[in-house]
């Protein structure tokens, strides 16, 4: 998998001055690169019983789509707050500054459902926490959280504890 | 294809009043329908020597990414202002109050490439149009564009002309 890090563009002060961006869009560009990360994650969890993949808006629907397809499973959008039409839960999460909204429809998972929740890249895990709640909250089972990059020093995986967590490439 | 509709949930007044909104959610939800349209979309574009899959966020994304893999080409993603890192080419587009700008990395595309452009549902449009504008802008030939859902009575492909348009579902 390492030699996947050469097609992630790194974008010094990126949203904000002193952040590292990890771009991914020349993986997503090249077809090979793309088949291989999900060909890995649908390897890892094609006979774990998973019932749907869950995908966070947007980046995680470039990935979490083309991987339930590859599972043969349905998809479920995370949104923003204010993008799905449905009867929704939502969950709010703390940024730096202020804080963010993730909703899901009520009917995207049933109750014991293993769902694999995915998005592209761990950072403090704020997000993807939020995100296993709401299908927590429906009443269905986060069968591991997965990444395509992982930022180690921001110890993501201690907020999505006692999830286990998943990551392809690691920084 | 039409058996698909029964997937797609009509939601009044959303995000408006007077708005009919179409619900793909219950469709990516199916294993078997979503499959179905990305197999779909993937035999019409086979043999067509499609360079590329760009989807415009976020729900061209559910679509797009899973398209580009079954063609085993790369996706290219368009964005909405202010989130990609890179160097950018931008075009700005009217909404009925206001406008909107959407953005894509200069190096997406070549000079020449055919490029296969996807959203989830056609209206006016006014965010198609500027997003085939963005791959011309880099040179960029649009092979198609191609929808799952057109509402014909807002007659979009109006707004997309000269660009061949292909629809899946059409209201």
């Amino acid at each position: 998998m390492e030699h996947l890090k050469a097609l992630i563009r790194d974008v010094p002060d990126f949203p904000s001055r002193g952040i590292m961006f990890r771009d991914v869009t020349p993986l997503l560009r090249d077809p090979g690169a793309f088949a291989e990360v999900i060909g890995a994650l649908a390897a890892r969890y094609r006979d774990q019983g998973i019932d749907a993949v869950a995908g966070i808006e947007s980046r995680g629907f470039l990935f979490g789509a083309p991987l339930a397809m590859a599972l043969g499973v349905g998809f479920i959008p995370i949104r923003k707050i204010g993008k799905l039409p449905g009867e929704k839960v939502s969950r709010e999460y703390a940024l730096e500054y202020g804080t963010n909204t993730l909703e899901m429809h009520v009917d995207a998972a049933r109750p014991g459902e293993r769902v694999l929740l995915l998005d592209d890249l761990l950072a403090t895990g704020g997000t993807a926490a939020a995100a296993a709640a709401l299908l927590q909250d429906v009443g269905a089972t986060v069968a591991e959280i997965a990444f395509v990059v992982e930022l180690l020093f921001l110890q993501g995986r201690q907020a999505l504890a006692p999830h286990p967590v998943h990551s392809l490439l690691t920084y």
